[in-house]
């Protein structure tokens, strides 16, 4: 809350990939304060602790609270609860904020900022789009698995405030990209989601090394893809911007990608088989509204879509 | 084996339809065999029963053979096994055939009186396209649930045969039609097929009231089945056959009827949720080959066949 000391940072929703990313600011000296359910005993007794390829570490005495209000006020919110939580998230983070505050949706899925915007206001919300591997293994453990790159969007894609936030990672061991345009890289990571989170649910919650290994899934994973990013430039060019995505090279980024790392299970497979809400709503269900507002046909989402409604093994609550 | 006695029938794979249906055949006087495995014992120790709402009843000792070699040689064979079971079935029912044994493939799917014909001739080769809800409900216990309309075509469309095809079942509690077109009944048939079985193992092992009662997988079925109808229609006439399916009354006849028939489990949805291996090749991938050997873009088709292979249980074996 100063422009001297610290810039002090609220992680909502501290699960695999909250927790990390704010260990990572904790750890290059941010005023990092956690809210934490569930695994705040087990925090406060042992610390929080990471392993990593990029190095193991433990904070052994973190920032954490119950509640938003023993958080207060923040320079930044970094909301990173599960999409499924959308209604509720403007609520639980609104003890966080100051007219000055800025919000990083660190969330999965189409229209996530908007909500947010919705309550507060464009200027100062943003997205991050994780390409990562992140897992809460433990009560207070996260294991960093691969990558770890987050690309940060403003939603009116300021180039000053893209700046800004990208200073709040300076000294942090984590790669940060601005992107000039927040809604091509939500679609652009929505080329990855979408067809290996749902194919992946689909086909019973299988890994990714068994979609781009079966010749059908492999096929199907790819005209998925391309759908996808089809309607991404679609509602891109509707809304009047001007950045395009790249389809044959974003295609083969992706395939190169997921070829390398083997036996992925996407956050969205990892719910569906722990029997949680899936985020269907943000990853699909989005995606398919603006497809159908476009008169685009897209058999391929809407067939995925219609699927993991019903395999959705629960319905959407508010969860940390 | 003669013109004056009862023509005699062998039933090969008396699974919930073979049986019921051998038994209708027996119950009007056929000399009827039915090749058992697991249901020998049962059925020689208490006889067939059949529940049905067109009148319960009991073969009390009916004549029963643990192989082909046992029956020997019949006018008809009745080839009711799995689909699965295709590239067995011409050497499981050799010892049942003389040069004049008609055969009739009372199986899903596409393909498989050719597969008869390749062996046989296709002059006596024909399919039997079962509108039915039919379960065995335990050792030598058959439940005729709803409906039992056999559609009988010939393999080279040939009226005389298929004269004689219905003739077999004079007398019998079966409502029998025949097609002029055997291939556009097939196609008829997999426009139920491929949707209701199709998406009910990829919903998770659903029943067809929550396929026809969910609005998004309800719009899927619908697509689903008018592209596969479309399908059928330009492999006719590929095939130089004259015949089309009328694709909007078919979608209309098959909406009404799966809305009216309540909770249904499809036998692919049963062989799923049973772990037992699936139809995929002669429901879908037959179909989908025949699309893509005509150009056509299918995607539905595609994205379908893809998970359906994933979530096979097992490989394709031999079954009775």
């Amino acid at each position: 809350m100063s422009d001297t000391a610290a810039p002090s940072v609220a992680v909502i929703g501290a699960g695999g990939g909250g927790g990390y990313y704010g260990a990572r600011l904790a750890q290059a000296g941010r005023d990092v304060r956690f809210l934490l359910r569930r695994d705040y005993d087990a925090v406060r007794a042992r610390g929080l602790r990471v392993t990593s390829p990029d190095g193991d570490f433990t904070l052994d005495r973190p920032t954490i609270a119950r509640t938003p209000e023993e958080i207060g006020p923040v320079d930044w919110v970094i909301c990173a609860l599960k999409a499924t939580a959308i209604d509720d998230a403007p609520r639980l983070i609104a003890p966080c904020l100051t007219p000055d505050t800025r919000v990083l949706a660190l969330m999965n899925g189409l229209g996530i900022e908007e909500r947010f915007a919705d309550r507060l206001g464009a200027g100062r919300i943003f997205g991050g789009m994780a390409y990562t591997a992140i897992y809460r293994t433990g009560p207070g453990h996260i294991h960093h698995l691969d990558l770890g790159r987050i690309v940060i969007g403003h939603l009116r894609n300021d180039p000053d405030e893209l700046a800004l936030a990208k200073a709040l990672w300076d000294g942090a061991k984590v790669p940060i990209e601005t992107t000039a345009s927040l809604l091509m890289t939500r679609w652009d990571k929505l080329g990855w989601n979408i067809p290996f989170a749902g194919l992946g649910v689909a086909a019973g919650g299988v890994t990714t090394d068994r979609l781009v290994g079966d010749p059908g899934l492999r096929a199907a994973a790819r005209a998925v893809m391309e759908e996808v990013l089809a309607v991404g430039n679609a509602d891109l060019a509707a809304r009047g911007e001007t950045a395009r995505l790249d389809v044959p090279a974003i295609v083969e980024r992706y395939f190169r990608v997921t070829d390398a790392v083997g036996a992925y299970r996407s956050s969205t497979v990892i719910d569906f088989a722990e029997g949680r809400p899936l985020e269907v709503d943000a990853i699909l269900c989005e995606p398919l509204r603006r497809a159908r507002a476009l008169g685009l046909d897209v058999p391929y989402l809407a067939l995925l879509t219609a699927l993991l409604r019903a395999l959705d093994p629960a319905p959407a609550s508010p969860e940390e």
